[in-house]
């Protein structure tokens, strides 16, 4: 089988046509360049992929199998990395030396339960795919001179893409796991209902992805992860189907779904959930709020965090985040409010939630005329669209030689201000050890009574050949300042293969010893998306 | 050692003084026998605990252990048993063939370990014990001749109870987990802080017991459950200490905790939590609505419970279980609804919970002079009153040899009005068939957008020495009813023994495989709690 990609980047994110603006784009790019004190007009071009040199397949398939699954070049490669900035800088480069064998792109669960059957029985890697957005090495296959097996199958999929069933009594939708966000939500839409659940990767990640690696979405606070919103899931495994059925309100035994979210493909393939959807808000109240000292907007960042009214949007961005993202003019730094509800007026609590930032200095723009389009409602729709082509213009910019990547971590507030300043400080300098020039932004991403998630942006200059030499040294310089100061190694990137370390430290022995006996236990051959998660 | 237990009685519920009001009492027995049909003054006297025959304990234990055990024939007694109808009735009876052989209390985490070791070399069970309030079986001993081991061991852990830190800043407490809920709330009041976990067995239960059996607490929506309360737990298993941190924001791997949310002491003790704590509410709302139409009012509470509102009361009662609980008059359901926030004032929300219900046809009573108590305030005191004072009068009931039991479950909401009524209908005819009289009360104790949680009450004549016989044949209809309509076997009151067979439909066999696999990784030799949740 040949699958045409359509208009997929080989490489990297999205479509090859990107739709962001070019002259914004010229006008950031230049802005950055300026920033950096650096001017050269590099430009990376993407290898032709047709120059690719990949190993060939080292299995046949079963002509069963065979019927869905492909080894053209393209799909190999573009299921060989994830969307990370060194998955891309690879990419482009061409040096990907271990792609899959084969992409499966099973039609139903029974084209799933021979893949799986075929793999266990010879031993082969499966890699559950959903959309690639992972940053994390999630769904990179190990290398192959590691290998102790033949091969590996990806597993993509795309084709079980269906809404099952809507049931609006208890707003209940049951998917298959390989839809989209947007045509999920497209699904949901004619009943009035919506999932509400943004993650930055919504247009190419899959509900199955959502789950399998605990991803979270726009809400700042509240039902910020997949996990509350998923009521139910269906697992297919090398030892059966664990079906969990919508029954999420079970307190019988630990929760059933509770394994699944996170577990990486690394237990079976996710082939369906139950949602817990919602009617789209009719009532939403936001504005922005200024603070002149950060400190102050921490503080008051943390009392709307513990004011039990779970605003759906409390996005403290840095002042230099601001400015890059348009919201600010990079003097203060700017906390995008939200609100809504689909019931009630939220106006009662926007206003108790301005009074609380207000006890932090914190100011507001005037509210608008009726009708107008207040700044307010134009710094918050500059952020959206930022949010949304943010990966756009992470490749576009990596293509300029700029080493331009994400990392995040989560802590409790009682070890926030020590871990941020820490954190800060080791970037930074790494970045000038690395690079010569550049500097990190952050904002507060997601905000709960115990803590927060911050979220740092590293924008530095490359060097032609060592950019991912260079940003491997940043983002190890920044992981010894979290995990040294009581951060966790993931917030949401999940931990895929680059976090695993990491993470084992941060679980403990006896911890990733008790995931190990739940492995054992439904895939016994471990063919189960191998060194993900658990080496 | 020998422990004085104090006036905790050894047969049921509490201190031996029960501090019900005699006059009260006797009034509620009388409106109960009048329903019955039956006015026979008969009475259970509870067996002298010295003339109960229980067999020796069937081995030794080291002087280190010993240090701090007990075969006291009380302390064994004592132990015997969880706080079911089954229990009470067996206990009162002298019929007590597999106390535990010996009760030990530990006072810090090494002597846990000294006896986890001991208990591992010698193939003895262990079960965890926090308020011995399980009402399935879950702290009873397996049955002395199917044991395939040569003893149990009972842990009590009321002796690590101290709470160790209270950070204010992230609004989190670490506390070890045999602490009870009295002191746990006493030790956070002074810095301004609850948990605000308020399960019926608050008196007589522990932090440990909440989190091992997933329990739930009086919010009737939003947090209900333990599970979203608890940020980080402490696990010492036979395989060393699973130590989660507080940090239950990361978002790597699966949750930490989630597996050991539920774990029945099958995996190991739960020695210590971090508890996410709140201020005291300063605003609260609250009011009673009726309902001619129950059907009515249960839509009612799908709104309520789909609105985002997340009351902290919204507790439907049958007419006959508000007349019963003095909350009404029987002619109408009565809902309990109440808001609270220590943040804001919450009259918008409940004046908009109200509207939903006047959608409903659902009156409310008219609210009072500022400073009057109004019948509203009177009816829900009573019915908290009643809340606490249920487990008490169940045992008084008990002995004037009615059969008095509880049960529930929770469905989708979906699935609800079928599942009640045939619940409905197969638990009275199954009461008339083994009692000759008795009726079944209702209330919807918790509400999701998802699905609600019924809890039903069986009150019915008992015969002399075919008590448990009688309700165990209740108990099996209403069961069957409940899962032949989607239902799960429990929404709060956990597996333990009593429900393991159902539990195990309901899960499947996969994932119960992947539970086991985890028992297997952290309790190879199998003596954590034997029989308890998993066979």
């Amino acid at each position: 089988m040949t699958t045409a990609l359509g208009a997929r980047k080989w490489w990297g994110w999205g479509f090859e046509q990107d739709g962001v603006d070019p002259a914004a784009y010229e006008g950031l790019r230049a802005s950055l360049l300026h920033l950096l004190g650096d001017a050269r007009p590099r430009r990376i071009e993407p290898v032709d992929p047709a120059s690719v040199r990949i190993p060939s397949p080292r299995f046949g398939l079963p002509p069963a199998i065979a019927e869905f699954a492909s080894d053209d070049r393209l799909d190999r490669l573009s299921h060989a990395y994830g969307k990370a900035y060194v998955d891309v800088m690879r990419a482009v480069a061409g040096d990907v030396p271990n792609p899959p064998d084969w992409v499966a792109y099973p039609r139903d669960e029974a084209e799933v339960a021979a893949v799986i059957a075929f793999a266990e029985s010879e031993s082969i890697g499966l890699i559950p795919y959903g959309g690639g957005s992972s940053v994390v090495g999630g769904i990179e296959p190990p290398p192959c001179h590691e290998a102790d097996r033949p091969g590996v199958i990806t597993l993509d999929l795309r084709r079980l893409d269906r809404v099952l069933h809507v049931d609006r009594s208890s707003r209940l939708a049951e998917v298959e796991a390989g839809i989209f966000g947007p045509a999920l939500e497209a699904s949901l839409r004619p009943a009035g209902l919506t999932l509400r659940y943004f993650p930055q990767s919504f247009e190419f990640s899959t509900v199955g992805g959502w789950i399998a690696t605990r991803g979270s979405g726009h809400f700042a606070s509240g039902a910020t992860r997949i996990d509350p919103l998923v009521a139910g899931v269906r697992l297919m495994t090398p030892r059966g189907i664990l079906d969990t059925s919508e029954l999420g309100l079970s307190g019988a035994g630990p929760s059933a779904v509770g394994p699944i979210l996170g577990s990486e493909g690394s237990l079976g393939v996710v082939t369906r959930a139950w949602l817990r959807v919602r009617p789209e808000p009719t009532h939403r109240a936001s504005t922005v709020v200024q603070f002149a000292d950060e400190a102050a907007a921490i503080e008051a960042v943390r009392a709307l965090g513990q004011s039990g009214m779970e605003p759906a949007d409390c996005r403290l961005l840095s002042p230099l985040e601001a400015a890059l993202t348009g919201v600010g003019d990079g003097r203060s730094a700017e906390l995008l409010l939200g609100i809504e509800s689909h019931d009630r007026p939220v106006d009662h609590d926007l206003a108790r939630a301005i009074e609380i930032c207000a006890a932090f200095a914190g100011r507001t723009a005037p509210a608008p005329a009726r009708g107008d389009a207040s700044d307010t409602d134009a710094a918050a729709s500059r952020w959206r669209r930022w949010f949304v082509e943010a990966p756009y213009l992470r490749d576009r910019l990596a293509l300029d030689e700029l080493v331009v990547e994400t990392f995040e971590t989560a802590t409790t507030w009682h070890r926030f201000a020590e871990l941020h300043a820490a954190t800060l400080r080791a970037t930074q300098r790494a970045i000038v050890e690395a690079c010569g020039q550049g500097f990190v932004t952050w904002r507060l991403n997601n905000v709960y009574p115990d803590g927060v998630a911050p979220y740092y942006t590293v924008l530095a200059l490359g060097t032609a050949g060592r950019e991912i030499a260079q940003w491997t040294a940043i983002k190890a310089a920044a992981t010894e300042a979290i995990v040294a100061n009581g951060g966790t190694i993931t917030h949401h990137h999940a931990v895929g293969k680059t976090h695993r370390p990491w993470f084992e430290r941060e679980r403990g022995e006896v911890a990733v010893a008790a995931l190990r006996g739940m492995k054992a236990a439904l895939d016994p051959a471990g063919i189960m998306n191998p060194g993900t998660l658990l080496a």
